[in-house]
């Protein structure tokens, strides 16, 4: 799976070369400061190894649409933007160490740096949006990081909690992560001049999209090596976070097995023995199974907003991609 | 002078009573959020006895150009949500235990909401700036967020650095705290559709107010008592940050005193017989006396800005204010 996964984000990044180079060259421009440490500690992270997956989509919906300009790479890059930053502060409040295979922010500059460039980020992105001149792609964006950051603090609050149902932990992943895929598909949609039912199918795609993406993701902090998500494994487990595959095993598990994520979870015991167990008991429930099929049923709603939409590479590539968010590296 | 301090915002308050009622309203009202720790951590800063003054620095503006709509509350409870959002992240940032006399977020709920709750702030500030529809208006906060945020990574660059000249300490004050003076005073001016050049007069007013206002918020923590700002005295000093004061008595110091600040500050020895040392060095060299003479050169450059401007009461509490921001609590 792991060749197919390769070939599907080649096959897309094929389609938007020129773009996407554009989109890069944008991002490394607005990334300047009085300040040095600003780029530097941004472009950490930017020019880290991340896949641009979200200001991919921008770009290759607006090519879908038949775009031609050149306003859509602007937009992608404040995509990336406003994703580094959610990352950036991500990594603080979860102690995180690595991501994407290198050591974090605030690993490198301890906690305080990232906070604060986290917050330019967000404010370029407006500065830039601001002299785009397009208030629709601002609401779009700035509806997004409010739903963002109260997704975000959501799981927080439910972090450690046991009695977290499967709908409210999908309404966290909506929000903290599908909504930006949402967003930027439908930027893509708004800068081709669209009708608001195609926009709104390419949002409703790039949510669901994020949807699969996120359950995946965290369904493979439980059954994946360490070098192929570029993280470590059981860091949702570390930082207590509840989410599908422990929901599913919790709910599946005998009397002994409720004890132990008790135990472990909500009494916050995160010794590798515990990681271990945790492991074991989401494999043998099959819990992991259980959430690649819910990712996979969010993948065909994804595929069935594009339906009604222009036919031809990008389209199929979108397709593809909502595939690839199930199947990659599992 | 505390009882003229006293006087002095009673008597901005009285002009724009009405308008600070809806502005407080609004703010509560925008505060409301799916999550109800938003709210809850949110309202423990912005309703735990702040000033207001940054908001009733756009109020009393609009007042003054003759404004009779009611927008610039809405404007006015943005520069308060991103004075808010900024206080949030910069507790967090600064590990501050205490603010306006009580306990800071983060020392009530650990430093993870704070962030998150902050980024909310400014989401909902463009939000409403959005709704608003106002692009100039869009443009000066998008501006002043980014602005901000390069003065306070700027600040955390150079913590701890006894080479940090004057100059390079007021550009920090400059960008971390007036900016947002100036900001509020600006939009104060374009709700009321008055002319760039009067728009250019309030900005430089409350850059300059700002500057004032920070230059002796920073001389306060080697003066007041605990009490009268409702924060630690020392901070400052504690958090390695070189201020005004420092930097004037360090310059002045002979050989031992030198070597004094080089192993407190620059090597972290944060004792409290150290921060006594400190404020006794403060004192004898005429450092805070400094200081203040420097802040009240602001104050008359603000003053400066408003003499063309329309006369009548809320110039005057412009005036005023501008005596006010030094001698608060001096």
């Amino acid at each position: 799976m792991a060749d197919d996964s390769a070939r599907v984000l080649q096959g897309l990044q094929g389609l938007i070369r020129d773009d996407l180079e554009r989109t890069n060259r944008i991002i490394m421009e607005q990334l300047t400061a009085e300040v040095e440490l600003i780029p530097t500690l941004g472009s950490h992270l930017i020019a880290g190894g991340g896949k641009r997956l979200r200001p991919m989509l921008t770009l290759i919906t607006a090519r879908m649409f038949g775009y031609r300009g050149e306003k859509h790479a602007l937009l992608a890059a404040v995509v990336e933007f406003i994703h580094t930053a959610t990352l950036l502060h991500d990594d603080v409040v979860d102690d995180s160490v690595t991501r994407r295979g290198r050591a974090t922010a605030n690993s490198v500059w301890g906690s305080k740096a990232p906070v604060l460039v986290g917050d330019f980020l967000f404010s370029r992105s407006f500065q830039i949006l601001v002299d785009h001149g397009d208030l629709k792609v601002l609401k779009i964006i700035a509806d997004c990081c409010a739903v963002i950051s109260e997704g975000e603090v959501m799981q927080l609050v439910v972090s450690h909690d046991l009695n977290l149902t499967e709908e409210r932990y999908l309404q966290v992943v909506e929000r903290k992560t599908a909504t930006l895929f949402a967003a930027a598909c439908r930027i893509g949609a708004v800068v081709s001049g669209r009708s608001p039912e195609e926009e709104e199918r390419m949002f409703r795609y790039g949510l669901m999209l994020g949807n699969a993406y996120q359950v995946v993701d965290d369904a493979l902090d439980y059954s994946s090596s360490r070098e192929t998500l570029g993280k470590g494994v059981g860091d949702d487990f570390q930082e207590g976070k509840i989410t599908l595959p422990v929901i599913h095993a919790f709910q599946q598990g005998d009397g002994e097995e409720k004890a132990f994520w008790r135990d472990s979870l909500a009494a916050r015991d995160h010794s590798p023995a515990s990681l271990a167990r945790a492991i074991a008991l989401v494999r043998e429930r099959g819990s992991l199974d259980y959430a690649v099929s819910r990712a996979r049923a969010f993948a065909a709603m994804a595929k069935e907003e594009l339906s009604t939409l222009p036919p031809g590479p990008e389209r199929d590539a979108l397709r593809d991609l909502a595939d690839f968010s199930v199947d990659r590296s599992y």
